[in-house]
């Protein structure tokens, strides 16, 4: 088994993966992951894909991937997190890469999109140290500030 | 609009179902909503379906329906819930009563069958006058009760 995965939300995964959390200084900053889950299945506009991050068989993080614009080729990256218990060990910025390999290897996207409250600058910074830059766009439905990765 | 109504989780309401919670005491006794929701997706071979319990257009309550065994002609109801502002008003009795009827009318089944924590004296009563039976059958999953409706 690889050391670090990416890993479909599943039968078999779904329920430890609704039991991660961030702390709580964060969770104003993002959805409880078993909401995100019910957006894959309602919200069905979208297409969110939702998936666990695994360090070997333990369920460390989530993330949703899905409004693909096909012609634009752009696609979103949303509900990233690292749950509190393995914060702080370097875990999110490994995913993070992870996860941007991920999306460039399964879609045909040139660019990923993500989307931060204003004042949530240890987002913009994480996602910064990654190679997200700041796009200067708002997203007008929730007022927050659009970053942008573009494929090398 | 009926005064009460039962009517399927959809995308459109999904959410504010998912907001109902029970008090604090009941918690140990009940799963969120938005759990038994993603149940009925990701646990598929119990075919769950997720109700919601509507005052006018109002969401008070939440159920879940399933389980159905065809060849014995029964089928469960779990989950079944009124959300803590709304109780002590008489709501959950009217609402079991349309959910007994609601079943009757929409499945072939000739019993409704339903577990409860042995501990958990307050919703044995309830069912009780509900006009459910003590079965003397025991869950052996959870090592509940199994309390039965059978159909007039």
């Amino acid at each position: 088994m690889k050391e670090l995965s990416i890993q479909k939300v599943s039968a078999d995964n779904w329920r430890s993966l609704a039991d991660l959390t961030v702390a709580a200084d964060q969770k104003p900053y993002i959805e409880p992951n078993e909401i995100s889950m019910l957006e894959s299945f309602y919200d069905t506009k979208h297409n969110w894909v939702c998936f666990g991050l695994f360090k070997q068989d333990q369920p460390v993080g989530f993330m949703m991937i899905g409004a693909e614009d096909k012609e634009e080729q752009y696609i979103w990256l949303d509900r990233f997190m690292i749950d509190q218990r393995f914060q702080g060990s370097g875990l999110g910025r490994s995913f993070i890469q992870l996860a941007i390999e991920y999306i460039f290897t399964h879609y045909a996207a040139n660019e990923i999109v993500l989307s931060i409250k204003p004042e949530n600058g240890g987002a913009k910074r994480f996602y910064m140290q990654a190679g997200f830059e700041d796009s200067g766009l708002i997203d007008p439905e929730f007022d927050e500030d659009i970053f942008m990765y573009e494929k090398n």
